[in-house]
């Protein structure tokens, strides 16, 4: 058994090596003055069951060839079994043609890494169960669950926690939780208004919320946009407070700014991908999915 | 037939397109806030033999991966044919193992275009001929030596002009060079210096240079610290002037500077990749591929 970590977030792969009570195997990985990636292991892979972790964090297309062509090299190396880890698989949103001639990234992705020698494939919390059927090998699908929903059960009174889904068609999520927690549900939902000509989106709030402490649940918190107003309008419907809860923090682009503006009162994510710097405030938990991992590999 | 293009180097699939006499196909491509690519054609590719280009520049893994997903996206619209044009094939310098536990990125790179839907490759100037075996498809193979060739032989005196290569193990380029234009050749060999405990290379010229205009060829300049220190040795050795010209000019890292400093006369390269606008130079002279790319096509 040997662990094996990609450039992107290497104090994951640390995490879950000390877990296991071995050491990451040391890897030369640099970039060429071109930009193409340069990999050489320094251990020998031969006969090994070797897991191979990367997040697939920015630059993300970049960590994603990484990834495979580490890949490649451990398939040439004479490993006995390649199992990638992908805390965040990347592209999982892209799993459908939306609309017509679209790609269907999330099934090439699958697709890339068999290619390059993957034999099985470790996630977390993938954006739909679907992507399971993309990969022409095992999957193994862990949860981030149970060590979310514990530690939001050790913070709140069970008596007045309600669980929000911030998004209508993303219920399932949230039903978990309720059904974990033994909790009632409510659900925000995007509309747009009719009395409005241009098409503004009102945010109406299904179920009670007046005096509850709302955990909003979601997969991943990308912009944070829809989130931060799904919150707003449990504030405005008279919610004591608003806990943010997600598998993975992607956190791109605006997402600092609208989280450190936010009256939510404590967003929790899990270490799938790092966290920004600027992010590490106060009010943002991270709780680290290394020991789940392990307990897989 | 129909042109695809990715965001790498649009201009020359404009090039191409005005000498088939048709458009590129209009696509929308962007960039999601956390990186991921996003790509839909905008008309139907239902039952055409489509090309698909893209030049493999800085940020090279990410213009990579837009075109795996582009591929992607023509299979899923019911294209009938696939052609990638990689006018400079990316990781063409890692074709093998140099090192055990390394990677043959080459290879992966073929098997990754072949999983994502290509039916067929076109190319120009491999880094070695061996890459075409690695594709399990038909490879077109195009060459700049007749447009380079014939540029050179135009400007300089054919009785004076001796044809260099610039590493020894390397003369095959120079070698097809010297029997296109009748000329004698000379090599610039990289040696250790068995005088010095630490090890200093000289650049030993083997072959007459004196009072000669030299021609350095290679397939690619990267960061020009070979080409550069070539040229200084047959300026050293009596030398009356040095063009160099190369199919890919990649000039990445320091080369700009490099190049600006050197006292090579001209550069010629074509535009397999597009030339950093801080070299848009005298002495930079960039010749178009597309008149051959479009008749490949
Ligand atoms: N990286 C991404 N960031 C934001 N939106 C995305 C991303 N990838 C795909 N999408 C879009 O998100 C929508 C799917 O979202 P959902 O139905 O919640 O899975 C589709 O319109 C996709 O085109
Ligand atoms: N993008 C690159 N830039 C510079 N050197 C590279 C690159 N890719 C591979 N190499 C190295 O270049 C050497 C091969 O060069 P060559 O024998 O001239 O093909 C090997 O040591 C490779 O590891």
């Amino acid at each position: 058994l040997m662990l094996f970590s990609g450039r992107a977030h290497p104090e994951l792969a640390e995490e879950v090596a000390k877990q296991l009570g071995i050491g990451v195997v040391p890897t030369k990985a640099f970039d060429f003055a071109n930009g193409e990636i340069y990999v050489r292991f320094q251990e020998s892979a031969r006969g090994a069951d070797c897991f191979l972790m990367q997040s697939h964090t920015a630059p993300i297309n970049k960590w994603i060839v990484e990834q495979l062509i580490m890949i490649d090299a451990l398939k040439r190396a004479s490993a006995r079994s390649i199992t990638v880890i992908v805390p965040f698989y990347g592209y999982a949103r892209q799993d459908k043609k939306h609309r017509g001639r679209e790609p269907i990234s999330a099934r090439l992705m699958a697709d890339l890494f068999r290619t390059a020698g993957a034999d099985r494939i470790l996630t977390v919390d993938l954006h739909t169960d679907q992507i399971q059927g993309f990969f022409d090998g095992p999957v193994d699908h862990l949860f981030a669950l149970p060590l979310l929903a514990d530690y939001v059960a050790a913070k709140v009174d069970r008596n007045k926690l309600t669980v929000v889904s911030p998004d209508a068609g993303r219920v399932r999520v949230a039903d978990r939780w309720a059904d974990r927690l033994g909790a009632p549900l409510a659900i925000v939902h995007k509309r747009r208004d009719p009395d409005v000509a241009n098409q503004v989106t009102v945010h109406e709030v299904v179920g009670d919320v007046e005096g509850r402490v709302c955990v909003l649940v979601d997969d991943m918190i990308d912009t944070g946009g829809t989130i931060c107003a799904a919150a707003d309008a449990l504030f405005a419907n008279g919610a004591e407070d608003v806990i943010v809860t997600a598998t993975h923090g992607v956190l791109s682009g605006p997402a600092a700014d609208r989280l450190k503006n936010s009256k939510v009162s404590e967003f929790v994510f899990t270490n799938t991908l790092p966290t920004p710097g600027e992010l590490e405030l106060d009010k943002i938990t991270v709780l680290s999915m290394a020991p789940t991992i392990a307990r897989a590999v």
